[in-house]
């Protein structure tokens, strides 16, 4: 950020009256320019024990599999915004359930919502960001062709707690290794 | 929004090519400004059967009783966040648990996320945005002096569910009343 979005004229980082960390503020008018963490809503799609995933046609992460999921618009909720990317990205119409995971990944101030949904139809087909989308089993899944980790992590909890007969909210933050662009650590909160 | 935070030339709110919604586009640099909903973290302090509330020092709703809770920041989880507003606000260190409601406002693009939290002394006070803050038993609470409606109906499901012997999350919407500033209605989902 270098310029005020209300005024026009540059801003600088400073720490506000009151506040205790440093904001884009505007000399000119006065503005303090917040920024915060954005929510990434989606679902797992189930069918007869088969869950939809979407082949990417958009980086990053393009030809991976992932589950629908995007960024939470103003004036939805995170589960309309979750059956809304589902929609777009899977073509795909689902009763949207229970929260299932929430993960933070502090590290790109993003937090994950992904919730279980049911299809409604067999009416599906890729949106215009996915190449592909199809229903896969458990041990159809392609782990080692899954774009990001918040996904494989939601995918291997989602399996284990089917084999044990019931789910529950699964939470924790993905924080990214030092150094490293594609290793993370995992720690489960509940 | 009326100019690029990037650049400082004005922008103009179209549908960007790919996209199916007006954005605040730069015609001069081509940046998108997307906005996107915000998170507000907080926690049910809980000490001894008693939750600590605070009495807001500072507008909207100066005077009222909430629970501690604020924007989450960039860099933090939902847990740290949770905590930070604990300390800021009520000068309390909490031990943050599971995640107990969920509460999306789209009216005015905001997700609440409270989480139960263990108090880990009676050490508190209230911090620069409190008058003052206290531990109230169920029956003490001041509930026609609440600040916000969601902690309103956070409380009321909190102390429900503690009557009934467990906790599970809570999660609905609420929605403004059309025309109305203080009346909702609630939809509970989970």
């Amino acid at each position: 950020m270098k310029y005020c979005s209300e005024c026009g004229s540059p801003v600088s980082l400073r720490v506000p009256e009151g506040d205790n960390r440093p904001r884009y503020a505007c000399e000119h008018c006065g503005t303090i320019h917040y920024q915060n963490p954005n929510m990434v809503v989606g679902c797992i799609p189930e069918w007869e024990g088969r869950v939809l995933l979407c082949r990417r046609a958009i980086e990053p992460r393009y030809g991976l599999w992932t589950l629908p999921a995007g960024f939470m618009e103003n004036g939805e909720s995170t589960q309309q915004g979750a059956a809304r990317e589902t929609l777009e990205e899977a073509d795909a119409r689902v009763e949207i359930g229970p929260l299932y995971s929430l993960f933070n990944l502090p590290h790109i101030n993003q937090v994950y919502l992904l919730y279980r949904g049911r299809l409604l139809d067999r009416d599906f087909g890729p949106g215009v960001e996915s190449l592909e989308v199809r229903l896969f089993s458990e041990d159809e899944v392609p782990w080692d062709r899954l774009a990001f980790p918040v996904v494989t992590e939601t995918l291997r909890l989602y399996f284990a707690d089917r084999a044990n007969g019931g789910f529950s909210l699964r939470s924790g933050d993905m924080l990214r290794q030092p150094g490293e662009q594609r290793r993370y650590q995992i720690k489960l909160l509940e």
